[in-house]
Parts: C-alpha cells; sequence; structure tokens
C-alpha cells in the first residue's frame, strides 16, 4: 500500500502530537501503510539452518550446559533472523534441537503451550507424558498437547537429538500460557516399545469405546514412522496405478490427524510428512501462516521468495507467510512438516494462492 | 400409561366420529395411549435367529433361487415376529444372510440406503464398490455406504454366505429412497489382497492430503478383522496392567469410525464390535433405538426383558428400544453389534440407562 | 424399478418359502421392488383439509367431547388418505386440529414428542410451558419442545382452535417416545402479554449472557405474527429495491431458528412462514421429505402431482416426499408450513430437484 | 516461575553462546521463566483512558489533520502504556477514536481486519458497508467483518465521533492482513433510517430463506440501542420476578451475536454490553485474554489488580489477560464491552476464575 499523505508539520500539529504522547494515544494516519499491508510483509524472513551446524552445537551444550530443573530442557531455539533475536521460527512457532546425554532425565513439568517433538535421527530416549513412556525413534512424530505432564530420559549410553515443535511465540504475544512443575525425575523409568497411547488408540478407523468423548489434542502419544512410510509409499503406488492419492503428481503427503476428530492434533499446530519421488518439482504456493520444514532424507532445492537453498537431510527452513515456496527433489525426498495452519483457519484467516504447475 | 377416559357415546357422538371419518380425521382422545406410551413399547419383539437354521436355508436357496438382475441379491432378511412378517428385524434395520455360489456375480447397483457387510465365517467374495474391488474374509466389517455403486464377485469354487445391515425399513417408511441400476457385472474382477480404500485411509492417525473433505460416511471399504482383534486384546491388557481402556470390568469394545470426522461410519447406522472374557457378566442397559448382535466366537447368554438366551458363533438376536439387555460369557465372547443409534442420536432422542452393575 | 425376475415356482421352491416363515426370514428377491424403489414412491398422497370442514368438526366435538386427564387433549388428527386411517397426516408428522372451550383447562403433561401450535384465527388461550404462561394469538407459532411440562387454558368466553403439529408418527415408528403426566391444572394462571421466553431471548441478535449454553431446541416460547409480518414485507421491499432477499421473484420466506445456534427450532421440526405476492407463480420443487401448509391469509392454488388445488385460509394440505410442487397466488398469499426436513438432512437423505422456472 | 538456574560462564560456554549467536540460535534455558511464566505476565497494563481528554484531542486533529486517501482514517489509537508505545491496546486488539468532521467523507477500502464502530454519544455519520448505508448513532454497534468494502460520511453540519475496535495487533503480528482501496468517495450517499442488513436479519427468531447459508460473520450492520436497552431493562425486571435471566445480582448483560451460528459477530472480535443497578459490585473474574470496556453511561468504579478507578462516561479502559478485575456501580451504570475471546477459546487457551463473590 503507498505510503499515507501526511498533514503538513506545522506547530500545531506538533502540538496535537505531544497531547497525543501525553495521553498514551497514536494516530493511525502516520502507520497505517506498515499497519495494515496490501498483503502480509512478514518481519520474519526465509531461512535455512543447517543440520551439520545444529548438531554440533548440541552436542557441544550437552558438554556444558546441564539439564535439570530451572533450565527445563537442553533446547536451543532457531532464531529467525528478522525477528530480532528471539527464540521464535516465526511470529508463531518455536522450533529447537534439544539433546540429552546418555543416562539424563529432562524433569516433568506441563504447559499450556502445545509441543510435539520429531526425530530426524536416532533413538534411545522415551519421553513420559502423563505417565505413560513413549518410545522416540527415527521418524517418529510425538505429541505432548497442552497441560499434559511430561519428561524425558535417556535409557542409553548415546546421547540423543530431536527437534521440539511448540506455540511459545503465539503463547507469549497473547498472554496465555501458564505453567507447573512436575516431578524432579520421570514418573515412570519403563521403556516399552508401544506406549499405552498406542496400544488405545492407534488402530485405523478403529475407536475405543472407553474413548468416546472428542478430546481437543489428539490422544495418539507417537505416530510411528513405519506408518507413515506405508501410507506415502501407498500413494505413490496408487498414483502409478492410475488413482488420485497425493497432492500432486509424484507428490505424497500425509497430514498427522486426532482420532477423536479427523482434524490437526493440537489447536495450534499442524503436521504434516511430504514425499516427493526424484524429479518431482511442487508447484508454487503461498499461504498465510507461517510454515516450517525439516528434511528427513533425500536431497533437494526449496525455492522461497525466488531464492533457491540446496537442502539435505535433518536442515530445517521457515516459510514466512505469504512468500511463494516450491519444492524440487533431486532424489526422492521426505520431508517433515509443522505450521501454524490451525491458528489461521480456525480465525479464518486463511488464503492460499497456487502460483503454477510444477512439473 | 393410563387408558384414556372417553367420552359416552351417544348418537351425536357417532355422528362426530362419522364425520371424522368422512373428513379423513381421527380424534387423539381415543388413541393417545397407544400412541404416546410413558415410554417406548415396541412391537418389535427380542428374537433370536440361529446360524444353524439360517446356514442351509441360504445354501438351499443358492440352489434354487438365480442371483441376477431384478432380485439383484441372494439375500435373506430377518423378520422380526412383532412386525407382521415384514422383513424388517427392527423398525429401522434389515438384516439379512446373502449368500453367493461359486463363480456366481450378484449385478451392480446403487441406492441411498446405507449398508454394510459382517463376515462371520468364509472368504472369496470380492464386493467392488464404486470400481474399488475389496476382499471379504472372516471377521471383516464392509461398507457400502449410500448411493456408491456396488455388486460382489465370488472367486471360488466354494459358496460364500455373510450378514447385509441397511437401514431399508427407516428408508422405506420415511420415503427417501432412491435406487439405480449400475453394470451387469462388477466392473472390476480383479481380487487384491487390499482395497484402495484401505491402501488410502488405513494408517492409524494418517490422513491423506489428497482427502481433506470431510465425508459423511467413511472412505474405508474394509475394516479388516486383525485389526479389531488386536485392539480388543490390547484393551484387555491394559486393563490387567491397571488402565482404564475397557467398557466394564472384562468388557472390551470398539467402534467403527469414520476417520474423517471420527464419528459413525454412516448416518444411520452404527457399527460395534465386542469382547467378553469368559466369566464377564455385563451390566444391564436400556437405550432408546434398536440393536442386532451377531456371535462372533464363543458361547453365552443374553438377557433381554428377563428372559435368557444361550447364544453361540452366528447367532443372530435382536433388542428393541428399551428393552433391558445384558451380556454373560460363558466361554471368551466375541460379538459383532449393529444399530441405529446415529438416528437417534442426531434427532436427540437418547436416553440410557444402566439398571445395575455386572460381574 | 422393474419388477423383480422371479425365480419358477417348483415344490422345491414351495418347501423352501415355508422354511423362510418357519424361521421369520423373508426374501429380498420377491419385493426389492416394493422396498427399494428407484425413487421414493409414498403410500401417503396429496391432500387437502378445508377449514370449513375442520372447524365445525372441532367446535362439534367442544360440545361432546370433554378434555382431561387421560384424553389429554381435544385434539383431532388429520389422517393422510394413503395411511389406512392413521391420524398421521405423513409418515413422519402428526397434524392435528385443537379445540378449546371457554374457561377450559388442558391438563399439564410432557412428552419427548417435539410440538407446536400454530394459530390461523383467534385469541384467548395461553399455553404454559414449563411453567411459563405463553400468550396465543393469530399468526403466532408456539413450541413445546421435547420434554417440556406444558397445558393451556382459555381466559376467555370464547372458544378458540389452532393447528398442532408435532412428530408422533416419527417417534411411534421408531419407538423413541416417553410421555408423564403433570399438573391437573396448569401451574400459572396469569395471562401476560409477552412470555418471559421472549422478554429474555427475542432481541435481534442479541444473547443473554445467562444463556451461552446451546439448547437442543429454541429457547423461544412464541415467534409472533407482527415480527414474521414485518420481516417478510422487508423483503419484498428490498426485491422492489432491487436487492437480493427473497427466495425467488415476488416469494419472501422466513425460517423460525433456534437462536443459539441458527438452526431449526426443534430436532424433528422445521417451520417457515412463506409469503407470494398476488400473481406469484413459484418454481415447481421436488424434495425428499414430508411438507405441510396452512394457508393463513389470501387464496390460491396448489398444484402436486399435477392436479391443481383451490386453496384459502385455514385449509391444510400435506406433499408426501418427493412429489413435484408449486403454488399460484391469485391474491396475496400468506402460508405456514411445517417439515420434517431436519430429519432427513440430518441423516443426510435431502435431495431436491428444481424442475422449472415460476412467472 | 523461578528464575532458571544457568551454567557457569566459562570460556566455553561464551564460545557456545557466541557459536548460537553466529547460527541464528538462542537456548531456552536462559530464557524460560520469561517466555513460559507461571501465569501469563502480560507487557500489557491495566490503564484508563478519559473521555475528556480523548475527544478534544480528536477535535483538535479534525482541525489539522485531512481525512482521505492514505491516511484512510482520522483514528487515534490508544497505546497501551506497556507496549512500547504501539497503538494497541492489548497484544490482540486496537481500540480508536474516530473523529468525523461536518460533511467530510472517509474514502472506502477493504482489509482482512476485523472492525467494529461504538457510538458513546452523537449521531448523523452513515457507514457505507459494502454499498449498504448504516446510520450511526448514539448507543449502536456496528459491524465491518473482514474484507468488506466500507467508507464513512457525515451527513451534518456538526461533528462526530466514535470508538473503533479491530484486530489489527493480532493481524500485524501474525501477518495475515490484506487491504485494498475502495472508491474515494462512499458509494451511497442515502441516509436510511435502518439498514439493508437490518432490513433483512433483525427479526428475532427469523431467518430469511435467502440467507440459510451461514457465514462466517454476522450479517448484520448495525445493533441497535432501543434493542440493547431493552434486553437488559428485561433481564432486571425477570430478576426481579424472581426468575435467572442475569449473569449475578443486579448485573444484566448480552453479547452481540452472528444469527447463523448464535456465536459471536466476527471470529476474533468479542462484544457484549453490560448494566449493572447502582450499588451492584460484581465478582472478581480473572479471564485468559484482553478486554476493553467504554463505560456508556453512569458512574463507577472498576478494580483491576488491586488497584481502583473512577470511571466515567466515555471512559475506556483496558484489562490485561489474567488480570483480576472488578466492577462498582455507584449509579446505574452502562458499559460496552470487547475483547479477544474468540481467539482465545477458538484455540483452547481459555481459563477463568471467578476469584470471589460480589455485593
Amino acid at each position: 500500500m503507498q505510503d499515507a499523505m501526511q498533514p503538513e508539520e506545522t506547530p500545531a500539529l506538533r502540538e496535537l502530537y505531544a497531547g497525543f504522547r501525553a495521553h498514551n494515544l497514536n494516530p493511525l494516519w502516520t502507520q497505517i501503510g506498515n499497519l495494515m499491508p496490501s498483503h502480509p510483509r512478514p518481519k520474519a524472513v526465509p531461512h535455512v539452518w543447517r543440520w551439520s551446524d545444529l548438531y554440533p552445537l548440541a552436542k557441544a551444550s550437552g558438554e556444558l550446559v546441564p539439564v535439570g530443573r530451572g533450565g527445563e530442557r537442553r533446547a536451543i531455539g532457531l532464531a529467525n533472523p528478522g525477528l530480532g533475536g528471539e527464540a521464535y521460527i516465526s511470529p508463531t512457532l518455536w522450533c529447537a534441537i534439544q539433546y540429552l546425554g546418555p543416562r539424563e532425565t529432562a524433569p516433568e513439568h506441563r504447559h499450556s503451550q502445545n509441543a510435539f517433538r520429531f526425530v530426524v535421527e536416532g533413538e534411545g530416549v522415551w519421553t513420559v507424558v502423563n505417565g505413560d513412556p513413549v518410545r522416540m525413534s527415527r521418524g517418529d512424530f510425538l505429541l505432548t498437547p497442552g497441560w499434559n505432564f511430561h519428561g524425558h530420559h535417556n535409557d542409553t549410553d548415546q546421547p540423543m537429538a530431536w527437534i521440539d515443535g511448540l506455540d511459545i511465540p503465539f503463547s507469549f504475544q497473547n498472554d496465555v500460557g501458564f505453567f507447573e512443575f512436575g516431578s524432579e525425575r520421570v514418573t515412570d523409568y519403563s521403556t516399552p516399545n508401544v506406549s499405552r497411547s498406542e496400544r488405545l488408540w492407534c488402530h485405523p478407523g478403529l475407536r475405543p469405546l472407553s474413548g468416546l468423548q472428542n478430546t481437543v489434542s489428539s490422544p495418539i502419544g507417537a505416530y510411528r514412522w513405519e506408518y507413515v512410510d506405508n501410507a506415502l509409499n501407498q500413494q505413490l503406488l496408487l498414483e502409478e496405478e492410475g488413482y488420485p492419492a497425493t497432492v500432486e503428481q509424484g507428490h505424497a503427503a500425509i497430514r498427522y490427524v486426532n482420532p477423536t476428530t479427523g482434524g490437526d492434533v493440537m489447536p495450534t499446530i499442524r503436521a504434516e510428512f511430504h514425499r516427493l519421488r526424484a524429479g518431482c518439482e511442487s508447484a508454487t504456493r503461498r499461504e498465510v501462516g507461517s510454515t516450517v520444514f525439516q528434511v528427513f532424507e533425500g536431497r533437494g532445492v526449496v525455492v522461497i521468495g525466488g531464492a533457491s537453498h540446496s537442502i539435505e537431510k535433518g536442515d530445517i527452513f521457515v516459510i514466512p507467510s505469504w512468500s511463494p515456496w516450491s519444492l524440487q527433489a533431486e532424489t526422492d525426498f521426505d520431508l517433515f512438516r509443522f505450521s501454524d495452519a490451525p491458528i489461521i483457519e480456525r480465525l479464518n484467516f486463511d488464503r492460499i494462492k497456487i502460483e503454477d504447475g510444477g512439473q
């Protein structure tokens, strides 16, 4: 939007503006072009963080920084370069690499912020969510929705790192967050292969009669890699056989959902997994809201706002609101994605524009 | 409700009543006790049909009655003895045994009536739903929701029988049904182990991005026995370990659901599977609406309205609205259940009364 | 649908059919054409009841039939000629003329059946709904949703008649009804002009903070004629001024709604009011479900299934499911309408076909 | 929450932290106490703006600042003293006094930000929303939901001022806003007493058949004072008569709602009107989310976070998230209220605590 035409600066106007300041007032006409642009003009910028940078720094912090009550987590937030150094990957979302050394425990707490973990490599940690120990392994997507007690412990002699996603910036900005300490140690150190939540809920199309009440967030503690991998393979096979199953040619994708509603896993965070065949080039999309990807496997290019970035396993990138983006797969290409889409959609601010077709 | 006190019969009253009849009128005061009882007084009665009776008759009809266009299906409806010979198992529901001989085809058609099949024994038939061939095997629950073309074919040299459930009586009574013939033969004679609908949808907690629009009925063509069996086992194991997972002590149960909503598979029919440990005795329940069970495995007793019926594999029984009922398991006891609960609940007529505890 | 081709009748087939009867079975192939027609083929027929017949018979019953406990109401049901003499205007709906003599009281009761009253002429009766006295006057639409205690009393020396609409046939057919007697007299004989429900709820777009919980049925006891009349006038004026406001040219209409949801007033019954300018001819519509009209004012023609019926003030007519119908207004023409549309829509059986345009 | 215990600062740690900064990272453990407090600790502070300050400054700007394309509106935002000078009354909400001189026009535009106006005094301006001229008068609450074109014009020789409420801060912070210029002049200078939106929609419990599709925001352009005043009076009268109708003793309140859903008028903003009898003292409440009040009539005290503020006609105050607040009415006391509650509730962050009873 064009810059606002401003009144001529006169002594009377200066006095008026001084009056505004004295009474905690601020006129719209001097700032409307900034506050109400013709389309979203995010302060947040597109950015790629390299796993080859992240992991060594996480490992170094494992040696220097204790994990325990007070600091709570050895988590290192990805700070969007446009957001003034705050550990915000976008105005709404937090993304961090968390690191837990051999035999360490991160103490239990709970908060109204919604959280998940995604594991790009490694294994051996259990996260204990409301007393239910949930194994964390490569490719798993794990939930700790708002106000569930949770802690983690590493049952092995090897360290493990993963990424955390939360709605901390949104929660902080809008003053909605509560926090409570729980047990200093996790409440259950057993290491089952499958959590109780999965045993109750992970049967396709089947709902326990003991769980007929819908829940705000998904009751599933872990979405296992084997199911995701299989679902994506089936989509690509169905496409090959001539049936509609993919998002676009060569591009399979699933959304993780709350089985009690079919909707997003948590009220503020959407999570998906995307698989592009080698050579696939996605359409260019613009969407209202912020989105984050982590490459799970393979190698390719993301184009954001016209700039191309080569990306590979573990790399994390953020796409600010309304920035055009597309993906190009150099190899078979697997990416985990999360976003603030439920916030945008529940408040009816969603818009999408598909600018052109891909391959 | 007490019988209505009636006005004294006088010539003037007789003349009035003749006037009513002449003008297609009928007074409330002569019939209110019947029309508006203090609680549901169904014409439908509790009844048990024996598999040992059903199967031989189905087999005999296989020899005498062709399957093909016109008759459409070799299906024999269970006629509630209280409903005047109509093939209605309840005022709302149809339940039939369907029989398909070796190499036979039941031609394709579609109707607004919602339908499912449940297989208590046998295998070898594929039902083709909107072109998607769906294998039918023991323990599977299969959907053909309203207005989907479907036909069946037997790919083997053995006959096969199963039960059909539909909302034919409701649809007929309320004049909502449409019907269309399709292909004389099924449109795809291939015999895949897994249908395309399952390949796209049967991944726990994962939704394809190509299927984000909610659907009135479940998109899943077949709910496989292995998943049901596993879900029920897990509930009983969790109960043993001390966690809430079952309906009541020793009684595990799942509801088949539409993964796009978490709700019932079809707008008029609810379907569930119940497993009682040997010795388990359920609470006595009264519910508004009609319900039907088929014993899948094991042996026990159902008590309906105070009368006990021994039941075993394949037996089918109906519980009319508001009749008190309970189950007693003599062995480990598996039962498939379907009902008109979505009709009752969507119209806010649902009531439940749990009369006493079980074991 | 064509009649089913039937197997040749042989001794073996006769024996088979005898076996079916002996075991409470009934084959589909002999009846599918009837049970599952290609489109709804209602037993109910189109029919018009004349107010000039109804009112005198109601008046005569006022002299011969007491109103009181047992008979409960002096209500005379309109019996669809196609439904075998039952007092059902359609398979789902009950419509009756109710008559209350000077100073009479109809005792309180409650039932799960949903009920409304509509007043085509007269005044002087108050219906007391859960203790709230609600004045009944010409043009008013009054609710007694399921399980609300209600009675009526006539506060004048003149008799009064009105029509009742209920879901008695649906409730009876599907065994969902409960009934309870209340006080022999109404619990409050005061005669306020405006009920408490209206004082709390009838402020456009304003919801009391004491009523933030949504309710299954509308909390409004009376929808007053003056508001309906004004709403319809405004629609026609807006149309004249060139703005979209009517259903079709010259045809204004409102739906009575539950202010807590914006949806139908009760879970099983939809109610509307239609106004056609003199000369207006509506499009011809076919809809799944049964609908009933009463002429409130003016004169015109209804065409149902190709047959024309002249209708005037007080006349009541029923349109069975999927029958084509249209209206022609000879004068300015006001009609009250009710139907079972919420049943049809909530169970996803709704279809509509607009066959041609009107004037 | 206690301050996090921090690792000892060593050269290695300093190096680690430098590595973080170099790679756009920021650890959680140094800031968790700030980012994730035990309960909301808003930067926004409680504050009262005096109408006696606001109006003269608005009037002065009327003489010095033109209204027209570019600046768009002569609106002066209330800047919460805790939010660094930004014209944000809370992290989510914008509140401004807008002033339009005699015969002036504010040009048309549209934006995805949701907006309303509330008139504490004066008349003579029409706001034209999507071509529908809407009169603005004392006590009226007027909507311009997201993406509706709107402009204003003053049809009199007197100036007029009112308050605007929008979700500008939320929209700016989360990068969801779009903006478009419309006509330089309003598209319709007629001055009807009642807008077309009211003529179509403001009939209690009646929905036009031409408006059966639910809308994201209310279709009502103006909620008139006379209806609000009457609704509140009726609540207090009902309370006097012994019926439940008020929020608490002596405290009547209505919420402005979308008649198509019964829910909030817009996806991000809730609006209510509260009336306290002289002498009434409300309970003390804490709620998640930000709320703003303007005194419409009368005099009283608001207690926020333990500090008392005398308030009278036109005064505006803000209550930050989770701050305890209560009202005391010295005279009969009328207050308009708006808040971000729909944001909070749709994202399931709502909590409320009623700390003690009032009078």
